[in-house]
């Protein structure tokens, strides 16, 4: 172990959002976790470079995958983690999310993943606790270790960022899965379409440097990668719910959408999927899809950014 | 640690069921198992031989008792155990079964423990995924685990099951605690009688090689070892739901009822009981009981089932 | 490790209550108590001493902080942690609490942290099980933790509990909190108040040695410690709950009111605070406050409590 003042790989203490990272800052963690995939395929998939630290789970929102990602991710570094789910709890008898935060900062966790529905709760509680601070998604703003996770998924099949044209498909909307990935896209110097109908689409995206595209067709033309969003029905007020045949009908993946693609396009979809609703099963499960393995690289990227935030790691990391 | 390619202690990748394990196979982990019980008694209860692999308890219907037994199993033998409630998760969003697995599954678990409200659910999805899978119960179809601890249970006092008199009486038609039973106490060679009323028993249940009674004493006569299950109102439309009095008169077991069995019967319910409905306290805290060592038990059997599943622990285990 | 009979450090097997420890049993708790604090400053927080221990949380109410705290201290301690919600679980099939409670014994833990909502029901259950049990609150009866707690917070500031004034202020009926700090200061030779509405105060508490007030200024004169409890609104019968504008002017304490207090009183609340109802936010955050340093040593004391009941043990403590 280093001396406690061993100061961190990464110049950063918390990751809220790809907004203010530098291009080879990410370069830096995508190297990173290039080194932890090999990790989790190993029989002993356990490292202890965080044995004796502590990792907090804090969800104001449920999520199977994303929070079991991280809590792979931390136990496999040899961290102890804890998982709070404050749907049922101190929250419901009226106490607020920095008394919360402050609450758990107090037993003196070193990382905390923090996942809320309002956009910047996150960054808001960054402030006020002395630990790292991970964003595990808060509202419709960030996302950025789903973006990681992408990105590193394509340099795998790609073999860089940089010039490649990506489709982002559906509910823009709501997604703060394609904020963070419109953001470390255009940072890596790719080439990033929205494609969405405009109901789906949040005002002045424009001006986050894509081109906008409301033809599946026009928007997938010799694209090298096809990023699928979910539709988030849940998020959307009644008189807005698309219906689902006509959504799919001009917005929805299929072989026939996807040809005008490049054939070595990759097709991406961050999960939970509706098949049928935004991607067809065949797409979905066919030769160009990489979904399962943005899973695996989630974990991957989870451990590396946990290790590139906390102090006293130094050359283990 | 040994070479990965070290083939496992057992023939099989999966635990579905006990339609397919051989005697020699029920044996074996039997045998194992009885090794595990010694470390769940010391003080130090774990053991090193799973360090670095990962157990994912993936349960779609909530369950204390099995859950909590797998976990124990699971942490004891040294691995880093996650679970999953699926109850509030990506199910809710709409994702499939099998998509909520394969997402599991990228994320490199060594071994997935599923309980699903359907029967075969988990034989689909163990088709799917890279990893071993036990069957922590699938609708009415088969617990396996219950059934070895139950063996279990019985050999440590009867020294043997082949020729033992087992009656299993109750709710048979919701049960695959029976069905599970009734396979393994088969294969071993005991003599099992089903005990139920009509309305409680499944069709065609003479074909699994059981002798049918309707009435507690005339089925209880000279048994070695009475299982009861429990009554699973909630699995009943409601015309069916019997009378709760009307019920424990005719099949509940008390002492009066037992005093038909051998005066060594063993006493077994898998829990939860329902006091007062399916058995009475008297018999259930009696000293015929064996309630509280069958789930001492579930541990141990499911230490042994973990490990004679995965691959490379070898005389490790 | 120590032989297996190695008689623990403290005379009592379980932690059900101040109740019945003796003067210098608490003393011995928070000076060990105190040894822990620096554990959870480190780097490294992990102690060996529980390893292969197993510790289950079982909580029939739900609770972030306390279940947490205790997660974590069991988690420094090196032993596997299993926490068992059980609002969704084996006790809504109809399973008895003392049914669930023997299930989890078989499981062979080595401490069982409880909290319940029927006064009483801990120690009930403390009869049953072979392993340790720690009250984590059971109704209004006892929360002994939380008194330690407090009271290490207490002598780090002050040096002494003994001879101190404390004045517990607002919902002392439904608070559990209130009547554990009563037992412990009492037995520690402090000089206990009572501040509240008459129908927040239960009837006969003058029998515990405390000195009754119904008005905040009168009652915090020159107090030493003003305690604050958060309103439980959730547990009042509709036409009892107060109006929380009008609680918070008559009971609420803010600037005005702490200044009747000693110029270094020290402001406690138990959390989860209600600001604006009994505490208002300059208090809750002024400099006065130690209320996060209470959750701090919440981890040190639990870890103290654990290490101090089981066998084994000795000197490694």
């Amino acid at each position: 172990m280093n001396a406690p003042d061993t100061p961190p790989i990464f110049p950063h203490r918390h990751l809220l959002g790809m907004a203010n990272l530098l291009p080879h800052e990410i370069d830096q963690l995508l190297d990173l976790a290039e080194l932890e995939v090999e990790v989790s395929r190993r029989q002993d998939k356990k490292k202890s470079v965080l044995k004796g630290r502590t990792q907090i789970n804090l969800f104001f929102e449920a999520s199977t995958r994303t929070q079991a990602s991280f809590e792979l991710a931390g136990k496999r570094l040899g961290a102890d983690v804890m998982n709070m789910s404050v749907a049922n709890s101190s929250v419901k008898k009226g106490e607020t999310l920095l008394d919360t935060a402050m609450t758990l900062n107090a037993m003196r966790p070193d990382v905390l993943i923090v996942r809320h529905h309002a956009a910047g709760a996150v960054a808001l509680l960054a402030q006020k606790v002395g630990c790292s601070v991970i964003n595990a998604g808060d509202g419709a703003h960030e996302h950025p270790t789903q973006a990681l996770l992408d990105a590193l998924t394509i340099r795998r099949h790609k073999g860089r960022i940089a010039r490649l044209t990506v489709a982002i498909c559906g509910d823009v909307l709501h997604s703060r899965v394609a904020r963070s990935n419109i953001l470390l896209l255009n940072a890596l110097g790719a080439s990033v379409r929205v494609v969405a109908p405009s109901t789906l689409l949040p005002a002045g995206i424009e001006q986050m440097g894509v081109t906008v595209f409301r033809d599946m067709r026009e928007g997938l033309k010799d694209a090298d990668v096809v990023m699928m969003l979910r539709l988030q029905r849940e998020r959307m007020a009644g008189s807005f719910v698309p219906s689902v045949r006509e959504y799919f009908h001009y917005f929805g993946l299929d072989a026939e959408k996807l040809a005008f693609a490049r054939p070595d396009a990759l097709v991406m979809h961050p999960g939970p999927m509706n098949r049928g609703v935004e991607i067809s099963s065949e797409v979905a499960d066919g030769p160009q899809s990489v979904i399962e393995e943005q899973v695996e690289m989630g974990v991957a990227v989870r451990m590396a950014v946990i290790q590139a935030l906390l102090p006293g790691l130094g050359s283990n990391a």
